[in-house]
């Protein structure tokens, strides 16, 4: 294992069975953002949840291959525990309104002041996933031919937020 | 499937194979943020990639149970394709001198301007989980007894990220 200092090798016993679950990102406009993960991320959206009274929406999606879809239950009931025992699920915030306001949009965490960095997707092959974000016109934060790392591209999402493609 | 407007149900074929592999946090301190992640949360640390020459390191962390475990590589060699193979996946980045300047830190996202909300992890029991984290000094943002939903809390991690128990 790594020797690195603060790494613990044995936690407790009880945590054998957390698991990072999902990562959240607000989204202005979720038709676009909900477009985007599933059109061109190939994500199933798995669950919408409303709170009209606190006028927010919660979008849950997911990757899943050819033998882990068939896994996707059926009913949003069933699939209310499902999700949450499911890794890199990405949960989409829409607070009612941000869609139709011309001066709103979200931080994307690579100026100032930073944090959040960036969601990655692996993908079989960077440069036939590259050409194939082009024609669909996706924009690019870094194509693969930029900069020192031929393998790795960033592109953007509706809102800006950086995704590695790796 | 959901009916909402923008969600693509029969994206390309390619896609299939497409998934979302990590979730990237700039950290001030990987010392604490390491001692975090593997001790409080469980986490196994799987690489760590140093850049010296640009001055920053990355920390590759999962989440694995009893029987996901066995199938970590042991070698940093084997290490590197198959951390990419994997789901949540949390990347940790230490651009270096931030640990030793008081005056530093990040933002989390949930103060203005907004945009990446938190990260969450899935664990047994959301009531024992969250007396674990008091009696380890860990700093609440809300307690399962605070606000409406006494099933959900969230943490902050030593950078103030939220971290969601679910």
């Amino acid at each position: 294992m790594i020797e690195v200092e603060g790494n613990c090798k044995n936690p407790d016993q009880e945590t054998i069975k957390y698991r990072l679950n999902h990562t959240m990102l607000r989204v202005k406009d979720p038709v676009k953002s909900v477009d985007f993960y599933t059109r061109v991320m190939g994500m199933k959206l798995l669950r919408k949840i409303d709170f009209p009274a606190a006028k927010f929406s919660l979008y849950f999606l997911g990757s899943f291959d050819e033998n882990e879809v068939k896994d996707i239950p059926q009913t949003d009931d069933e699939r209310r525990s499902w999700v949450l025992a499911q890794k890199s699920i990405l949960e989409l915030t829409h607070n009612y309104g941000t869609e139709s306001d011309d001066n709103f949009s979200y931080h994307h965490g690579n100026s100032e002041p930073r944090g959040f960095g960036h969601i990655a997707f692996r993908v079989p092959d960077v440069q036939k996933a590259c050409e194939r974000f082009e024609k669909m016109g996706v924009v690019f934060q870094k194509k693969p031919s930029e900069g020192k790392m031929s393998n790795i591209a960033f592109i953007k999402d509706p809102d800006g937020y950086w995704i590695e493609i790796v």
